[in-house]
């Protein structure tokens, strides 16, 4: 058998929100609330736009909108570049957003760690059950 | 008038903290606690330690630890390499601490920063609010 391409590892999260998805497209899409759960940025949804998401300790994602379909789906590049391979991470995160009887699910896939990315591999789990917790007090406490 | 150096801001944060400096050491300098209350890593107490502070998102600081006087003092450089200047820092860490009558005066500070990195700068502020914030809960926790 003949590979070619690398197998990469994804980070999936998915919750069931009492809200509707044009709220949480909010969350998803203006700067100043992604800032409240995620990080500080400078998103536009226009695909092809280039825009950083930085940590409040100077670290900083290079990030690019790759898709947008108001209150459905976005998707954009998170990317970390570092010498060290270990830590040099090409991915994509893509939101999916399905109205439900209740609200919506919401599903958050992160694609692209190499097998040998265990410590960013995990990390971002990690990471991502911190920035849902933020997502959900806004969500609660937001128009 | 000449001047050669280029100014750089500093980050300085100070607590009285109700510990002894031998338990708030520990926590600055054993990796399982300094994962508690900052980030993933690597450190040793020893000068010219190479170690990285990780990010939960995938985002990693380059360290060196540059000086190590247990109980009173720990400096370290916190390194962040990008191609965008606005965002490449090179700053030094700096703990102090000092006994006093109640606990022990913790001192921070964060040098380096250019004077037209206002957003790193801004964002460290932050940042250490939060960390100090997470030293506080584990002190009150930890043996």
């Amino acid at each position: 058998m003949t590979t070619t391409a690398a197998e990469t590892l994804s980070v999936v999260v998915e919750r069931e929100i009492s809200f509707p998805p044009e709220k949480i497209w909010r969350a998803l899409t203006q700067p100043h609330l992604i800032e409240e759960w995620l990080m500080k940025n400078d998103f536009k949804p226009v695909v092809g736009h280039s825009f950083s998401l930085r940590g409040d300790w100077g670290g900083v994602l290079d990030c690019e909108v790759l898709a947008v379909e108001p209150n459905r789906m976005l998707s954009y590049t998170w990317n970390f570049k570092h010498d060290d391979a270990a830590y040099n991470l090409r991915s994509v995160v893509t939101f999916t957003l399905t109205p439900t009887g209740r609200g919506t699910h919401l599903r958050m896939e992160q694609s692209g760690f190499r097998p040998e990315q265990k410590q960013a591999y995990g990390g971002a789990h990690a990471g991502w059950q911190k920035f849902f917790a933020n997502l959900d007090q806004l969500l609660a406490r937001a128009d």
